[in-house]
């Protein structure tokens, strides 16, 4: 089940505890600890003007330690009150019609020993939902539900005090998803040269002037995933796990959760902003999805690319026509006989909305800058780096064109050519006027799941070669002054390195024990092997001169499944840790994995998880130009929308259609 | 052997090559990838006026892949070239006379086949030495060692340009030992409360205006240990590991090589400046030791502490007068009968030198501010944040009384009470003209070495809380804005938090593979349990209300030995994750970690290692108070060493008893 519904164990701001010490792996309802649930939930910080939805919900548990032997409150009041002023009804505050009562309701288990004993909790649910509102005046809000005859849910809520004024002309977001400092570090490693200890060139991100960290946990967990974290980045809002821009409820419907407005749908709406969306991975994937789609479930891909098409159907929502661009993989979300959105073929949804649609790099660097592009490369995600410029031969036979014809996508562009097209194509269409691009490496995380380290690497460091590149044709355009760029991630993975291996070693002995002897710590590791001799897959000196030193990287992550480690790199294609042996979701080393033999390793990972999982760590956020001093320092990851917001002047801090007040 | 010899595998500039792509494990002399060696090496930064020692070895290689038939010869040349002037000898540089040649060997294993084999290889050395020299110029010079009849080594060397007006008046510099972004992330989770995903307290370090990232490897190989990193902070030079101000030579003696001027000693030289070193680790350890030790082995605890009081007596070099303040554990070094330098009793020849000795906390609160102080307080490292606040009972039975009676220490400070009573004697003693003090937490690498997360994670919080205490202290002072405040590590253990374990479902299960179900990820991590209760055992927030939930953190390192993971608190004293069970050096994991009953996990470190090791991540840098800009971005770790000492006024751009030029 990819989304759970659970019952937050919430430190309140006060010594005030939750109620159920023992829910935790699982959750009633996240954010939602007692009774009375109210979403965007209590610490909230909004943008001025930023539409919002707001979910109501009262729950009635059955059984389990919360039964309460009650029916839900079908009379639940909410109000609103700004500041020192009285509360209203959130009807009369946000002139609407009272929204209609809603009923449901859902199963969950308080812990693993319920689950064990399959003894789910039933929960009855009366529910309301008030559909696209906004708050303008800066300050606290107080939302009071007051519910079962005297119970009373508050929530705190806090629009930020944010100067109209623009200050930049255009933002590049790049995302490596994943990525951490210390892959940065390992990166470096391994694609530049050094001298005694001094480095001969530098990474273009470590030339950024201003660095920040921020902080990636969810809503209602401290872990989170893609989906979640992309959201805080674009919203300013943090939500659980698997929420494309809305807070999770415990309705049945994935499309019917309290939405927040995007980034990309705020710049749109007051500027008619230029839009470019850019990913290695499956373009509906959860990074490049939140900027456009509202669903608690991120695996809704084909609802995912009919929204980056035609925005929020369902309900009243904020207008949207479509990016400018969308570069990426995903090909079965768009022709006909995948799996599309209401079976339609969305290579013609989009053509006949104007696009053009390219399917390979020649195509994408022959097309013209002037009109809307889709650019759809293979099906599923995106080929790496070290597959597209070492091992090609592992391009073959993948049956992932994405025309559908199941022949191979031999031509598929890198990060670097599909972000340098989006610029000009941004750049062109905007006339000067400012645009806004994200651009994610996504595999950074994908192969770090997969324990792929030499892949993760690889696609750190062409994400790096990019930013580079973005750099370069900012400045020919002679518009990098007026763009701000970031790059941060979403989270982390456990990653570090600690020594070197001497794989001649490793693979003369015939024990595992043995072949421990082969890792090098401290004074016994060495120096890079892998920038020592011609550069030959690349322009610069930004890629190893070798993947296959004789000292190679002891490295590895904090979170595994069984595996085999060899420290060589995979040459056949993206490393397969562990594999399904039985019936069940339950996995073992892979014995594929152990050529060269290697170290069998146990992993502590719960058995069903194939791979490697996120990790908590802060990530880091490199920031040059306009409003870079906003992403100094250590910050929590909504900070960097309310950082990228104030650049852009999104804030709207009077009522449309009422009198400015002076 | 602590100190390998060895040769490196230097990534030159331009496409030439290392000789040996063989040796990488061992070297035959780290910094000397030719038969022609140069100390300083090739690419060392100095500060102006700094002094330094040159070493010069020519190696003959006897047996081996490198041998040449030839003996070393001793007629090798040295000459040094400023920018565009011509070479000058560098006796006729330095106003030195000519050093005498000296002869030496060395033996060397070229890979773990040679060692396994037996096969040593042989070099005969010649060398020679200059002692306490300086460049004051800023620029490049170039230093070229002749030899073997027209073999010829080159060192570009830069002296920095920086101003030297003094711009702070006091340097604080914490240094988390071992601390990463990782950990700091794990620390905030477990001692500061949130809602709804907003943290309502922060950290200090996180509350810092700027930050950086600075690179830790060595001059040599890519992971570094505590001595070479602090070396690299306080000096401006990057060494090899096991290095304390010196670059390593292949001599027999550990204290002939060639040294480079500390920051401590430079500020005393200039200034005469007050200089206060903490730390809660033994006080010969690496960290404190660099500030004033000159040795390529950090073992020579007892010489160590020689050189706090005495300096460098063996060379000429530059005089010293011992530190204001000097607090810490390791009292074997101190006490007759312990291990001290020419078997002295160090309380009586600190007393001698007019310190008050002090050797329990009720004594160091007391101690007078105006009187130079010594305080030890431990035989060996000091007790653990955990076990003198929470696991009291562990404190009895150490035998570690400072007064070498064998007594139990009961009576420790903690970092806060040695930093705040340090600042007391510095301001007091340098009336108002400024201090320097290192302040190390030294225990969070110790306790990650040992994956005693808890009490790492324990030693971390101590840190910030005395940060927090530093700066109220400094307010109170009226001494705040004259203060560069840094927080920073030397080094990285590749920890992370991955999700929570429920340790209650993890101690029911019967098998690991079972226990691995009670391991929560994503939307089942759930939120930390260690902020829920009463806040007993702190006068703040800044410490977990319990170190005992039922769902604790699913937590590890990326480099282990074999040992058993229940991930709960290990309440009886320090983790000992493996042991020795054989009677050579061969760990498995500790059956007695493994109550209550947890995961068995082989490891992939070398055998004989039972502890976890350092990891290659950058580390952050926090930066508070005048120059604080310096600090942003990322850089190398000497760059620490030029930012504190341009912050400091330490330049001296012209040679001393010349005419300035203008």
């Amino acid at each position: 089940m990819l989304f759970g519904r659970r019952s937050a164990i919430v430190a309140a701001a006060a010594a005030a505890l939750a109620l159920n010490v023992s829910a935790q792996t699982f959750q009633r309802l996240g954010g939602c600890p007692t009774l009375g649930c109210i979403f965007p939930p209590d610490q909230a910080d909004f943008l001025a003007g930023q539409y919002f939805d707001i979910r109501l919900e009262v729950h009635a548990p059955v059984n389990g330690s919360e039964a309460t032997g009650r029916q839900p409150d079908p009379n639940f009041e909410f109000t609103i009150a700004r500041a020192n002023s009285s509360a209203q009804s959130a009807a009369q505050y946000f002139g609407l019609e009272e929204p209609r009562l809603e009923r449901w309701n859902f199963t969950w288990f308080e812990d693993l020993f319920a689950r064990d004993a399959r003894r789910p909790s039933l929960v009855n649910v009366t529910a309301k939902a008030y559909r696209r509102v906004a708050l303008y005046e800066p300050g606290e809000y107080t939302a009071t539900l007051n519910y079962n005859n005297g119970s009373k849910t508050i929530a705190t809520w806090t629009v930020r005090d944010i100067a109209e004024e623009r200050k930049t002309k255009n933002i590049i977001l790049f995302i490596g998803d994943g990525m951490t400092t210390n892959m940065i570090t390992a990166a470096r490693l391994i694609a530049h040269r050094s001298v005694n200890g001094k480095y001969k060139t530098r990474m273009m991100m470590d030339q950024f002037p201003v660095l920040g960290h921020q902080m990636t946990h969810s809503l209602d967990t401290f872990m989170t995933d893609s989906a979640n974290s992309a959201m805080s980045l674009y919203t300013g809002h943090k939500s659980m796990v698997n929420c494309l821009g809305v807070y999770a409820d415990s309705s049945r419907s994935p499309f019917d959760d309290p939405k927040v407005e995007s980034i990309a749908e705020i710049f749109y709406r007051l500027y008619n902003g230029n839009i470019g969306i850019v990913s290695t991975a499956l373009i509906a994937d959860a990074t490049p999805a939140a900027l456009t789609a509202h669903t608690r479930d991120r695996n809704q891909y084909p609802a995912v690319v009919d929204s980056f098409l035609n925005g929020i159907t369902n309900y009243s929502w904020t207008d949207w026509n479509g990016p400018d661009v969308l570069f990426g993989g995903g090909a079965e979300q768009f022709y006909r006989g995948g799996r599309t959105y209401m079976g339609r073929d969305y290579y013609e949804e989009f053509a006949n909305a104007g696009y053009n649609i390219v399917l390979n790099k020649t195509s994408l660097l022959d097309t013209a800058n002037d009109t809307r592009t889709l650019g759809i490369f293979s099906t599923s995600n995106m080929a790496k780096w070290l597959d597209r410029n070492v091992y090609t031969d592992n391009l073959r036979n993948q049956s992932n064109s994405p025309d559908g014809s199941r022949g191979d996508a031999l031509d598929q562009p890198g990060l670097k050519e599909m972000t340098l097209k989006a610029i000009d194509i941004l750049e062109t269409r905007s006339e000067g006027k400012g645009f806004f691009l994200m651009s994610e490496a996504a595999s950074i995380d994908k192969m770090m799941h997969a324990l792929d380290y030499d892949r993760a690497l690889g696609e750190l460091l062409e994400l790096d070669d990019t930013i580079k590149a973005t750099v370069e044709r900012l400045k020919e355009l002679g518009t990098l002054n007026d763009t701000l760029i970031l790059v941060t991630a979403d989270h982390g993975h456990g990653f570090d390195v600690m020594g070197s291996v001497d794989t001649q070693y490793l693979n003369a002995q015939d024990t595992d024990r043995e072949k421990r002897n082969a890792i090098g710590v401290y004074q016994n590791s060495g120096q890079s092997q892998y920038v020592i001799g011609n550069l030959t897959y690349s322009e610069g000196v930004h890629f190893p001169a070798t993947w296959e030193p004789r000292y190679s990287l002891y490295e590895g992550v904090t979170a595994n499944p069984d595996r085999i480690e060899n420290y060589q790199v995979k040459q056949e294609g993206v490393r397969e840790p562990a594999v399904n042996i039985t019936a069940r979701q339950d996995f073992y080393a892979n014995p594929e994995d152990d050529n060269p033999p290697g170290i069998l390793v146990n992993g502590t990972l719960p058995v069903d998880q194939a791979q490697g999982v996120h990790s908590l760590t802060d990530v880091p956020v490199f920031a040059m130009g306009p409003c870079q001093e906003l992403f100094g320092g250590v910050y929590n990851n909504i900070d960097v929308f309310y950082g990228m917001a104030e650049c852009l002047g999104l804030s709207r801090r009077t009522t449309p259609h009422e009198p400015k007040k002076h």
